[in-house]
Formats: structure tokens, C-alpha cells, sequence
């Protein structure tokens, strides 16, 4: 049994082209053991993005802090704290923090061997 | 794309055996095409505990409110929202509302088969 504080895990950059000012911290992943998803947390500091893009597998995500829009291929979408999204295989999808001053975050799932 | 609001999805008791106060809301399973891995929100009321089982697949697991004790194999173990818990297949686990007053809750993913 493993048990960590979101807090505690490191916060690397995002990388990936079309990221802006966005963390990620693998709370679950490979390097864990993790058996068949792995647990991520997202951070989006001031007007960070992820890119508008899409894959070959799905994302379960929960808005976890922040104001969020979701951009998707039928348009914008606001997500509050409690939001719930299901991003089906090869749908595009980008998460932009709204706000120019406060930080945003969101829970992101995919299934483990996606998590590099 | 699915979006869901937590509160918007039917909470239903818990009725296995050895649970008390305790309901489900499914947010992402079968009916919804999820594709490796189910979304659940359980939500224990005052002193509402999870039974203490095991079972062939791991959870997943973020503590989203309220103060839960977990019960493991070598002992108790005291959490706070934002507290995460990779519990293996086979561990034994139990999940209970250290509060006489206010409810707690957490989020917690299976393997998609697993979601009935």
C-alpha cells in the first residue's frame, strides 16, 4: 500500500509543445507499481494551458482548484471544483486556467502505459 | 465527452456486507463507455465505514473531504483531503469516517471490469 500527499510528490514542467506555465506530479504511475492507470495532478499557474490536442487513449479528470475552460472540438466549456470529464480516445482537448492571477488544478487519469 | 458534476450523480447506499453509512455515485463506468478504469465518489456519513476486505484489483484513491481513518494490514492510518492511496490487490482495506459529526469523502478508481 502506498499513501501520498499530492503536496509531497515533485512538480515537473510540462514539456510538451503547446504547454504553457503547467506542472505535472505522477502520484500513481509505472515507477509505482501502478497496475493499470496512473494518477496525475495538473497544475495550471496563471493563464497556463495544456496543448489542444488528442490521443489515442482516454483521460478521467476531476477539477480539483480554479476556475478551468475546457476547450473541446464543439466549443468552450467552464469547469468548476467537482467537475467530472470523461475525454474519449482521439477527442481534442485543452485545459486553460482562467484566471490571470490564481493558480488551477485538476486530477488526470490515463490508463499506465501511457504514463512515460 | 462526458462532464459530469459530482452532486449531480446519484449517490446509492453501499449495501455490501460489513459497510454502514456509506453511498456510491459511479461517475465514469460501463454505461458510460469508460474504456480501463472506473470513477467512483464514495461518501461516508458520521462514522460511516467502507467494509475491511481485499480483493484482486487495486484502488486508486484522493481523500477529497473530511478526516478518514484507514485501516491496513500493519495498522491505522490517519488522512486528510489530498491525501492519495495506492491500495494493491489482495490488501486488505477498510475506510472510515473518523468524524461523529460530519461526512467525509473520497474518490476511488478500479479497473473498469471491476465497476458492476
Amino acid at each position: 500500500m502506498l499513501i501520498k500527499k499530492i503536496q509531497q510528490v515533485p512538480a515537473k514542467p510540462v514539456q510538451m509543445e503547446g504547454a504553457e506555465n503547467v506542472s505535472v506530479r505522477v502520484i500513481f504511475g509505472p515507477d509505482d507499481g501502478a497496475a493499470t492507470f496512473a494518477m496525475r495532478v495538473f497544475e495550471l499557474l496563471a493563464a497556463g494551458h495544456t496543448p489542444y490536442h488528442a490521443h489515442p487513449f482516454e483521460h478521467e479528470v476531476l477539477i480539483l482548484s480554479g476556475q478551468i475552460c475546457l476547450t473541446t472540438e464543439k466549443g468552450p466549456v467552464a469547469l468548476d471544483p467537482g467537475d467530472a470529464v470523461m475525454v474519449g480516445a482521439n477527442e481534442k482537448h485543452q485545459f486553460k486556467n482562467l484566471s490571470a492571477a490564481q493558480p488551477a488544478s485538476f486530477l488526470c487519469l490515463v490508463p499506465v502505459e501511457y504514463q512515460k
